[in-house]
């Protein structure tokens, strides 16, 4: 099978049809996530990566060069001077809808009674609403009203 | 450290404050993710998902394991006899945003144009709009415009 352009790993989809397979394919582990969180949060340097996940840095060498081989983080200089620093590409801001909705079921099920925990807000410092999936007519969707169709072309 | 009631395996948290990070050491695995993507398409028995995912039997058998004890997937009597079924719980359930938002992004960027996908549909067939993060005035939210604020007792 030839390696697709979109950026598998080792040259072969688990589930080549599936939208949601090929998105774990490519950032489906707990460290690339968490290193796109602190991306989304502000993160540019090895060390700080390193400080805010607690992460071996042998794997992160390896997260940082696989998100970068995937096209969702980048090098550019710094604003400062010539250091690289790490930014997230269009792609990679583009996964935030992800983080935000894996924060929302944390906070919902993850958390006893009064743990302490932290919260995503927006410039007026106000947290994030819940993001609930509607269908075209704005009725609530689950997985019990939805399917998953398999066609040859779809879209 | 006390092995915190919400159900983290080996008895720690990766980062106890961040949602994000709960939520990943509960699910924050591939494999894991795409059991509870076939449970929502109506996957029941081990053979069901086997063929669906082609996960090795081992794995397969730890994921199931892993996602009852974390209270995700329980275990029912089939509607047509004594077999058991796999169901998933409530808090499964309420994965559905994080399942949709994974889907979304890979159609957005895991494939080429022209490539043959799935698609999500409500119960008449149209596809399940993209799910896209707002304020609470209703403005388009992005990484950009939100922050992480670390809290000792937040909400």
């Amino acid at each position: 099978m030839p390696r697709p352009s979109t950026g598998v790993p080792n040259g072969a989809w688990t589930d080549p049809d599936c939208p949601v397979a090929r998105t774990l394919d490519l950032v489906g582990d707990r460290w690339s996530l968490l290193v796109l969180r602190d991306a989304m949060d502000g993160a540019r340097s090895f060390t700080e990566f390193q400080r805010r996940t607690g992460i071996a840095r042998n794997i992160l060498s390896d997260r940082l060069r696989k998100l970068g081989a995937h096209g969702l983080l980048t090098q550019e200089t710094a604003p400062t001077g010539r250091r690289l620093e790490y930014a997230l590409t269009d792609k990679g801001r583009d996964l935030f809808p992800v983080l935000l909705t894996l924060r929302q079921w944390g906070e919902r099920h993850a958390f006893d009674p009064g743990e302490p925990r932290s919260t995503l807000v927006d410039e007026h410092g106000i947290r994030v609403p819940d993001l609930t999936p509607t269908g075209a007519d704005g009725a609530p969707l689950t997985s019990d009203s939805t399917h998953v169709r398999k066609t040859g072309r779809s879209r």
